[in-house]
């Protein structure tokens, strides 16, 4: 068998914690990087540390700010590149601009699409990275990507409360596959959100397909942002009879702006279950929120890649 | 404003009758495109008059045989561009590998993502479709790609057939989004097919979220290939005490080995609605097949790309 | 010395015996590789053991179906780029498509080259062919490939045979330089083949450069595919006074249709000369083919080529 | 002569005022571009009205927020190139990160060259540009550049000023070769300022090479940032017995935090000389500050580029 | 129709003779470009006129010196795409390095190949070129390729002449098949020269396939170098009793060191046509050499792709 | 550790020499490469030994003849790729082309790109240079450069010659920035030559900034050709009274012409100093040229790159 070539892992500014959490699993240190920003805003990256043949992980969620986050891992690729490291994995565990994977209208971009394509004209090789927003974003690569799933995680997390008389609830039309998994280890029916529009001059209101009505919702969704979408799933469900005791669970707590305590302080909503891919905003916690770490997933995905072992145990 | 190259259409072997009435619709005949196969198996390809500066499209679906029809696919493109065409637009009415767009299990391909990246290397500098089996895959391809769509045919078509107390259903988890046009076009309720697998030993059972007791369901799916999970569809439609009236519909008519007669014979199927994106299969049609043509929206979405005319009207 | 990467061999399903011997004879087992075809054609492909950090080799020639053999190879590419394997060989004995290797006529395709570019595209990081039917299609890669040849293989079994009196036959004026090692490993003088237009409104005639009075001829091909030029050449030959013990040797039999029987049942052709590089075809064998196996070469230079040993011996 | 393609121009939020500017001078108006952010800061583009086969240009300065700035314009091409357009020019008045042009140290990025990678993967067709930091960052891109100049203006602005006893400062040893026009123009003898280490411990002074006593300086600068080297070059005059009117003048205006004050607010600088590539910073305008317009250069540029003329005449 | 974009042909210093006469059959002047060289011999490259929007055509054969040759042309289409040009066609009558278009030993480059990848990195859009050495060549490039012959012209030459009995005689088993059009429009027997090395330290001898005795030869070449192999095919015909009446044909005439001597004072060598796609070398003309001039031909050519014409007739 | 892959040198014809130095301070011997010329001039490559898995170097500046020189090293990596080497690095000790790395007047190329992108396209996976006459060519490239320099071999050559009250010089202000190193080094004053035009039909005259009366001056370049400005810059500075004992160092001696002999022949030059990159021309050398070699470099270079060590130190 083939020595595996020296692990290093670096910690960009998106989220250097979770880095240093993956790299305690690691039991390794996080390799010297240093990012800063000259007085007008552009960033200055430099590895004070060889990557000769190094097998280097830069991890760096695209979460808020997003632009310079990304332009920051991006800035990262180039110079391990240039600096001829033997491989060179972008970690991204939540991987932003997700949501615009397609046209919804003419004239958009497909800017998940560009993003990936960014990725890779950097410079990067590998991409490992969890719980897209669309499953298809792992084809926009033509890189490797390892792609992580938070769902075992959440849906022991549920299995563990044994709650009773649930139902999984998916809030929007377009993300119902989400919950397959969550499904079938809860054993419960599913119901699905959808948006119906009445008629001409009637504003949009969000329906329901399947049976609320007394029973306990877990509300999956990959991940939640202003939370506007997530309040209208929670008064669709009330107003369908179904218990004032709402689960809510995301792989990506965004939470712009006021999101977590829109949705936090409504006596109806039990809790919110996220991980932590992303820090927690500016808004802070909130006393409902419970975060569950997947760095532990991270670092033995990095652990397996870097010595060629399989990883599917990882998110099967 | 700047003369339009001249515009050549030519037909594949994949579905020449839709081509032609493409043409028709056009005014104009079909390029002189010699296709044949050596005894062995191989494609000749020959374009028998110029295409040099020429704005040149080439229609062929890339449904079954769905290998020899997209290799045909590919030679041509090459043909073309080693011809000095001056623009090579792939007009795929229906895109075969769709539903492999995403990995469900490690090790797997992403054949959808490879087909575009073919097309791309046989030199297309834009595409044309319909309907693809997910959005995303739009986002496979840097060319621009033409996404037009039957869904406003089959609304349309559902609404002049005036039926009372419609439910509209999705088959399936993955595909609930696609419905959301024709639910927002019939004003009609959503109900949710998904699968649910009970427990070790227990055979996986198709579940519905959504009522449907007493109303008449319209099937909406963007492909049947096996009508397999419709046939599950309709069962669990009926168990649920749903009228014995219903409607399916679907842009991509593959209906391969007996699908179309499993779904036709079946009493309580009022209607089969597709489009003619695909020829009928070697089963032939049936006495409750009823196919919309798609034939005068691709041929005014051709003149409008070649004319540089906005082609938003034909898909929104 | 570098320790080698793990040796994965594959088999696709254009071939499974083949590769079979050829794993035989590297002392391995196939990899686990599951190619199945959906109702609809589709090919799914699923490697069921781990490839990352492997050095993957699939064995398929694009023999005749060749679209979906070629197909096939492809996916497979994209599966083992995606799965993270280190570097994936594509074993392809007999390249289909080769004889489109350049224009003859305007606005034909290049196939063979096509096929190249979509091997590359696919992800391939070498190939591994033997006899291509023109020496330039290794140019059409910039990946590196190991020709390997059976000509010394054919030739060291006509010196074993010691016929006497032997004249070495060129069919047609194309390929006369594949008998360059033939002619010199016999020390037999050449003949020929050429076709000849007297005039409009005659037909084209095969005419002969070269002396084949009395002599035994050993017609030298790198294919045989319809057998129609095959069967002229041994017309021409006994025209111009050959022994009626005609020797065809070709190391892709191809044998389409009925070009097996059809010179198989010639009471002059004494034998027929063929590798294992293509599966016998539907018509199955006949009783004067004789085909001598090449999974020994192709063994050989995996294994060298897998511990970075030179394979120059195989093919001089 | 061919008929030119619609041209269209539209604005980015980097520098809104600047596009218009230039759409007047070209007598039309900004064509309808959408750009908003989502509550996580996403950006979210949508062209509203057509570009098919239009000669799209997009204006926006690469200005802080660099970054935002910067993947705007990515995202913009993405979707004009997905839209159709006939060709995409990049107008990107002030090029951020230009300063990274070069490894200064190992494992450092080359963050220019990666700029111009990003955009032309985004789809960028044409480049039009200004007074970049490097030359050679023209040649980063393999896309034309129309690389524009500010000089000439500046140095007409100077010879119409009549200033007496003139020397030309180039404050740094790196940007000497920028002055080399005003030089000319102005007939003026050059200083060059330099730093010096003159030992461990002490800090690095700047020195002068060139003879400033009793001259009125005019200090040539590609762009002021922190104003932190200029306030040096000043110092540096001061102490070499110029005299206290010195005229600073650069082409992109960036003064980051209190550039502007720091310089301004010294009683020998006379004024402040720069352009409209970049929107004034939060802490606004100075008195001593004066802007010389670029648009219409610009405008003048866009207008001969969409009509094939040569746009020489307009930098040199 | 659409308007032809402006042609504009320019010369490099390979052949500038053949360009002058390329473009008066034109009826147009070249173009103004600057071609010199530095006193270290780099080459310097200016285009002296707007290439704005211009169809442009770059003629330079890559003969000897051909790395200059080579070079040159590549820094005109680094220029030209740089400059804005609409279309760059690299003209080049005679394709240096077309013997190395495959690997005849392990460790080989591929040279042939290199060049085509060469130009297109370049920046050309088209090439235009005349009787490569292998057809497949033109397989090397992906972009189009104009390849036109001049042995039409070559065979009118000797209907014209009116020889008798005629025996065309192809001098190496590698080039058997250029002779085909040659044989059927002077509806005459053929030869073929071929290598046999009758064993261990006897040097390798040219044999003859086919009947020369008493007929006269026409031999014909793609290219002639240093004219060795023609010497001996000369002597190998006259050994074999043919008329001592030799005709020798060639597109290319490199004719290197003192080939053309050697050939033309051989009394039995009546006569050696080639034609102008190289400039006669240091050694001048010979009295028994033709040259037929296959500019009309190239500016017919340019002529029609410029008016985007089908140019199959001039090579058909 | 990962164990290195086994290093291979070769050498190209364009300095053999400098290549065995640098082979004997690496212990080793330069590799078995065959590079010939046929009688038309075009080159042949072949390696002579197995290159598989190898890491391997080609040493080859691109001095004069620059374009055969280029062709060579582009030649090679194309063999070493299609020979299956693991890892190819361009060893251009000197950097022919350098000074076009950027547009000085429209429609020029920009040279040095256009070589980066060819060595880029022959297969080269590594760079390795020295002194490039703009930084920014190191961006150029995407592969990753080792960029050396022999500033520090210079400046400590004149530390050691103690020499008293020094000026260094810049003879141009588009490279006073090559100073900066040897000023610190030195704790020198410095003097910048600049071009100065007085008026319409005046020739251009040569200006200094900065004091050189009485001093000693140390002209630093990065390379030398004609020696024209230089000779210049040696009169500037005699008028501007400076001590008749100049000393002029450059890395790159090309010393085109005369050049040595018209700078060594002036009794005012005390010594030029020079290093091995380039072989001394056709002139031979000159007394007053002494050759620092920086061999020594480019082996530890090499070996730490082949061993995965920082090489850093080598050019700090």
């Amino acid at each position: 068998m083939t020595v595996p070539h020296e692990m290093k892992v670096f910690a960009g500014t998106g989220h250097p914690e979770f880095a240093h959490t993956v790299a305690e699993h690691l039991g390794t240190e996080l390799g010297r990087l240093r990012i800063s920003r000259f007085k007008d805003g552009e960033a200055y990256v430099k590895f004070e540390e060889s990557v000769r043949g190094a097998d280097a992980y830069v991890i760096q969620p695209t979460c808020p700010p997003v632009d310079t986050n990304l332009m920051e891992l991006l800035i990262c690729m180039d110079a391990l590149r240039r600096a001829s490291a033997w491989r060179i994995t972008a970690v991204v565990p939540y991987y932003g601009y997700a949501r615009q994977e397609k046209k919804d209208a003419p004239r958009e971009p497909i800017t998940a699409k560009l993003v990936a394509d960014l990725i890779t004209a950097a410079g990067a090789n590998r991409v490992m990275t969890m719980d897209l927003h669309a499953d298809a974003i792992q084809g926009f690569f033509n890189l490797p990507v390892d792609h992580l799933t938070a769902i075992n995680l959440i849906s022991d997390y549920f299995v563990s409360k044994a709650l009773h008389n649930i139902v999984v609830v998916s809030p929007d039309e377009g993300r119902v596959k989400k919950t397959r998994k969550v499904v079938a280890t809860l054993n419960a029916p599913l119901a699905v959100g959808y948006k119906h529009h009445p008629g001409l001059g009637v504003t949009e209101v969000t329906h329901l397909a399947g049976d609320v009505k007394g029973k306990t919702p877990i509300i999956i969704e990959d991940m939640i942002t202003s939370g506007g979408s997530m309040v209208e799933a929670v008064d669709t469900l009330l107003k369908h009879g179904c218990n004032p005791n709402i689960h809510i669970a995301c792989t990506h707590g965004v939470f712009a702006a006021d999101a977590l305590k829109r949705l936090g302080d409504r006596p109806e909503v039990a809790e919110i279950i996220t991980t932590d891919t992303i820090p927690l905003g500016p808004g802070g916690g909130h006393p409902k929120l419970r975060t569950l770490s997947v760095a532990p997933l991270f670092s033995e995905a990095i652990r397996r890649a870097n010595q060629d072992l399989s990883i599917t145990s990882l998110f099967q």
